[in-house]
């Protein structure tokens, strides 16, 4: 009898999940069941495949649903996270282990206690950025403190950008996600985190000024923003004596200080709706942030506005998306300026079929050993194949489908509402993601931390 | 028998409110109950007059206050809006008139249908800004269409600030009514208006470099930002064919470009709570929003940051209001960035009992009369007297006073839900305002628009 696997939503993220299940299923003895309000956007070779029945379900749907994961032996949820919720109940109704790549909510919080006295495992936040980058840092941070070393610093950055074959534009820059988060990034509050043990605040509007650079041998420089709240896993990693923790995210050079941009014009703006939008040309929606003026034109408002040099590459950038061009229309009905922004973006940086993207990682460990203080930095860099085989699906996807198979095959057995903090989680999802090019270079490099002569500050 | 005016919230605002009636007690035969959690706010000279009763009185306590309100013969509510619901459901039972200087809320917009039927005058906005300055606005926007004019342009300017014999600081400014409206300024949304036709958009953090000139002859040159929505009275003023409509704040020049500080650093945002607040440094909480270093000083950081040289004036502003002393603490639990700068600024711009503030208005209205471009400009300048007697509490007060007595009178009688925009109304008003010496000074110039050469933009 095979093992059958119930994965809920087929989108972009799978493409890797569901070939890794394929390849096992004779060896592993495995079925999928694929349910998607769209099954017909199941990949053909997964789909035809004898290992494969795709279901068309509608998730809220809970009859059907429910029968779904009761005939399961695991379940995956790669749906959006607000619609974890109504499949983990039936998990836990049916007693069903499950695995998400998403954020744990307060709901799923919240049934803490009773996946625990249920046995069960309902192993959350393990694809790429919340995935590896728990995976990957906590196996160094383990190693420093089982060698008698404390902890001093703590800096991670993630980043889904364009291969340097793929990538042909000024910004260096294209969509491997969801458009609409990069366009919202950094809102919704102040980015907190801890330098040398000082809590320092950057408001969105000067987010994307404050950005710091990192080197990865071999791709080049890149620059990285701070994530809203640097501090969430503090308690997680047990770093709560580390004077520094940053989280961020990652881009190229020069990314930033552009992007801002369209911040300070307020081209990002989400909470309200634009009158007219529909039949609004990209020159039109520039024109709505700037000062009125009877002759002046659009192009040299901005300039003066944003106080744009002739011999300014961030003029460059503006031309190339074309926001100044009075012809093409945004088309949106009662869009916010974000909305506005993302689809002029998505003319331009949308991968093409054979264009490639690249995820880049990033930490620094700093730590005390012995009255010394040392610093290990680690890098993954990871390339896609195409528009399909993103790195992005292949970095969110196997971590879930590795995990998926350990939980099925006993080998992950803490039950509990968890991330993948913990050694026999980490230990063989790392190894088994190394085969797959998934790897991290380790190296020492001199401690600086923040603050060479420790002074306050 | 005397006619029982009931007045609920003995506040700030309440002086020239509460001295109008008293005046007036005999010639009217007035009666005053004042009802307050703490009647014994009520100042000596009112509550101890004998046309008043002081009365202690809880307004979630619905018994009392239904009991309060039945007893009277008109109703007046200088509660904070959001209380102002329970007060006009009781209006309603009962039978009476009700008066408030808030806006109109959606609780009270619902009850339009009730309120009109029952023949009950329910008059909202009637004080400063709103009151005064719809009222000043809807007279001349009358006389112009009356004369077969047609509008073409809109803009009103209000401030709040201190009047030039107090003013001794660098801002020129000083806080008259409550500082927290003042540091949450602007926040909320995107700025929006119409200039020429075309709608434009500024976000917060430009929305105070974004600012016009407009002089007052005798009081010097002002600036203004723009407001939330200037397009809210659009309708109600009969504007929509207006091409221009613009409604913002006034202050001296200078102050909005130096606000802005703040608002780049990050100090007026009031979403999220500071670690640690209570014991941390005017030092300490500047240091918060400023980059970390081992070494350079906050000040160094600080003007670097923001890019101050050492001739500019805004530099002396900061210091004046001591934000980088690093004895004084600011002794707030848990408080957001900006309770922490609203802490700071009341020790610099808290009105001594002896200065006075000052109120100004600005209108400017733009019109077509048979073929030929006109404008009128418009302006309002009232200095208080004291702290307690301030220009802010007659602009408010007076206006809530007059309607009263109007209204007692028979001398306003369409009933309904309504702000003041009849003829009825404000005519009678800002005739009576004049002899307080509310005045407002018109004089025609020449019409510019936006858009002398009517091009689009």
């Amino acid at each position: 009898m095979r093992r059958n696997i119930l994965i809920f939503g087929a989108g972009k993220s799978t493409s890797y999940l569901l070939d890794y299940f394929k390849e096992k299923s004779e060896s592993e003895s495995l079925h999928l069941t694929i349910a998607d309000l769209y099954p017909e956007r199941i990949p053909a070779t997964i789909k035809d495949h004898s290992c494969c029945t795709p279901l068309k379900l509608d998730i809220a749907d809970a009859k059907a649903r429910s029968k779904a994961i009761e005939k399961s032996d695991i379940v995956i949820s790669m749906l959006p996270a607000r619609l974890h919720q109504a499949v983990a109940s039936d998990c836990l109704i049916h007693r069903k282990n499950l695995v998400t790549a998403s954020y744990i909510s307060k709901e799923m919080a919240a049934m803490k206690e009773k996946v625990k006295k249920a046995g069960l495992i309902f192993m959350n936040e393990i694809g790429l950025d919340p995935g590896i980058d728990h995976m990957s840092a906590m196996q160094i941070i383990d190693k420093i403190r089982d060698n008698g070393g404390k902890m001093l610093l703590f800096e991670s950055f993630t980043g889904g950008l364009v291969a340097p074959e793929s990538d042909n534009n000024t910004w260096n820059y294209k969509f491997t996600w969801n458009p609409r988060n990069v366009v919202l990034a950094g809102q919704g509050g102040a980015a907190k985190f801890i330098q040398e043990g000082t809590y320092k605040y950057i408001p969105y509007h000067k987010l994307f000024r404050r950005t710091e650079f990192m080197e990865i041998p071999g791709y080049g420089t890149f620059e990285a923003y701070a994530n809203r709240d640097s501090l969430n896993y503090r308690e997680a990693y047990g770093l709560h004596h580390a004077l520094t923790l940053y989280r961020g995210t990652m881009r190229r050079v020069g990314f930033s200080k552009a992007w801002n941009m369209f911040v300070q014009l307020g081209m990002t703006d989400d909470s309200y709706q634009i009158e007219e939008s529909e039949t609004m040309s990209y020159r039109e929606f520039t024109n709505l942030f700037l000062p009125y003026s009877p002759t002046d034109s659009v192009e040299l408002k901005l300039r003066h506005y944003l106080k744009i040099d002739q011999d300014d590459i961030m003029w460059k950038k503006l031309v190339e998306l074309d926001i100044f061009n009075p012809e093409k229309t945004v088309g949106l009905k009662n869009a916010t300026p974000a909305q506005m922004l993302q689809k002029i973006l998505e003319d331009q940086w949308t991968l093409k079929e054979d264009e490639k993207d690249m995820i880049v990682m990033y930490h620094k460990f700093g730590y005390e050993l012995k009255g010394k203080k040392h610093q290990i930095d680690s890098n993954m860099v990871v390339i896609g194949q195409n528009r399909t085989h993103t790195a992005m699906a292949k970095t969110v996807g196997l971590p879930v489908a590795i995990a998926t198979l350990l939980i099925l095959n006993n080998k992950i057995i803490t039950p509990g509402v968890q991330i993948p903090l913990q050694k026999e989680v980490y230990q063989p999802i790392l190894k088994e993601l190394e085969s797959y090019g998934v790897i991290f270079k380790e190296y020492e490099v001199p401690y600086l931390g923040y603050n060479p002569d420790s002074v306050a500050g």
